[in-house]
């Protein structure tokens, strides 16, 4: 997906909220902003937002002094979510189709984005999911919800490469790897992470601290942005994305990165954003699941 | 009010918005935005909002060659506006208590804003405040609505500046003056506009459009601002600002500009954006009558 001009203004929202996070003084919150307009007009509408905001983030550094002002954020997201991880795994063993309340809580999980109100957040949208399983999600959240097309993918895939979005968000899609591994236990699934700390999102350190390397092999995908935009991943990464037969991609920023891509994506992403309901096209609030490159007309 | 940071991006989506309601292709788009981040490290934070909506717009004008965009979106909201009017004061007439009804009715004027969905707003606000009278804007959304201090200064007040926000509210704001002065036949009432087109505020041209000169006087505030910024208001309007007895402040962009002066002003508004929401303090939403200066803490 490529920029669209809503990306500008968002671009100055992410800048306040680092600010703050940050704790810088209202003096330096508007340094932050200025030095990103100094950025708007090198900015090319043909790059992918993901891309822009590995500009975006670095500007932010700079002014902060901070290298990771998401990390208190970060860790405090993973301890929530381990927190209700045994009683979602106990519930997905026990479900009548552990796979559709899997996807299900991976996407939920999708809702803990930029670190705004996780633990509300998180609560309410677990007590939602679990307590009434897959009729959870109100049939007019899930338009665009194609599990049967996954389940068909999933059957025929051998190498799964699960491309992982936000810190807590991990947990759940851990829920669902294991779930995946039960299920078909000859795919082999590797879970990959970013390069280096940008924003909330998933590094090494976050899948070593909910323990994801005792499930499956974490990978380092080598992209700085926030999202797995191929250009900006390590070679080494790259051959993966060209070798796996299925590649889950979740959430926002990982779809901004694939969706133009000709890999063979599933898309699992809760829609949090006006720009990208209008790219998919989805609603805002939506739960989706679909298969990346047949929604290009 | 001086300017928050998150006046900030709203300035780009204006932009955006402004760039396409003057059709501008995607590259000239973009070149507005472009042109506004050049403005950011210019921009104080003493300022108001108005102020710098100033410079934002000289900005558009420059790069859209349109001295008003707005010109049809405004000249179609006093049509529309003007279509329900006899309606409007025929119900005013008949209600039990005319000027609550019509304070109602002129804040419900002030959902009028950039030219956004006119129609749609236009109709459920009117069926929603007429069908059900007094009783239709529901308490939750009246937590700041001091009709009976209203109602004191009203009574002790002699000379009135009415200072009118945007076209299509002005036919509301009409209806509103109508029923002051019969209630109050012993006042004079000034309305007043702004100096020059700048978004979808009123001047003298929607004045007369609507007939408003045959109600009471109309005066030319001076101000390029979307907002009686009293700097940059003529100095015969800034004699009106320090003798009139009370001062009938409509929308967000005039409490933006009068709310930390000591005049006399009372504001009739709509709270639409979360930053004057946090500023009086408000709720989105709210339709609020308040004394500006008492909300000072």
């Amino acid at each position: 997906m490529r920029m669209y001009l809503e990306c500008i203004p968002c671009m100055f929202n992410q800048g306040i909220f680092a600010a703050r996070q940050a704790e810088l003084s209202p003096e330096g919150q508007k340094e932050v902003l200025d030095a990103l307009a100094c950025l708007v007009p090198r900015i090319s509408m043909k790059a992918s937002p993901p891309e822009i905001a590995v500009e975006v983030y670095r500007v932010i550094r700079e002014k902060t002094g901070l290298v990771d002002p998401f990390a208190a954020v970060k860790r405090e997201s993973n301890e929530n979510a381990l927190a209700v991880y045994p009683e979602m795994l106990r519930r997905v063993k026990g479900s009548v189709d552990p796979l559709s309340l899997a996807v299900q809580i991976a996407i939920s999980g999708n809702i803990i984005d930029y670190g705004a109100n996780i633990r509300i957040d998180l609560k309410e949208e677990i007590c939602r999911i679990l307590d009434e399983e897959a009729s959870a999600i109100a049939g007019e959240e899930k338009r665009l919800f194609d599990l049967e097309a996954f389940r068909s993918a999933l059957s025929a895939a051998r190498e799964i490469l699960y491309i992982g979005d936000n810190a807590g968000e991990i947990v759940f899609d851990r829920v669902l790897i294991e779930t995946l591994l039960r299920l078909y236990p000859d795919v082999t699934i590797r879970y990959a992470v970013r390069g280096e700390p940008i924003i909330n999102d998933v590094t090494l350190e976050d899948a070593l601290a909910v323990g994801m390397d005792r499930v499956c092999e974490v990978v380092d995908s080598g992209s700085p942005a926030p999202g797995a935009v191929p250009a900006l991943c390590s070679p080494a990464f790259r051959r993966l994305l060209e070798t796996a037969d299925l590649i889950i991609s979740k959430g926002q920023g990982n779809y901004e990165a694939l969706s133009g891509t000709d890999y063979p994506v599933f898309c699992l992403l809760r829609v949090k954003c006006p720009v990208i309901a209008a790219d998919i096209p989805a609603h805002l609030g939506d739960v989706c699941l679909f298969r990346a490159e047949a929604r290009k007309v």
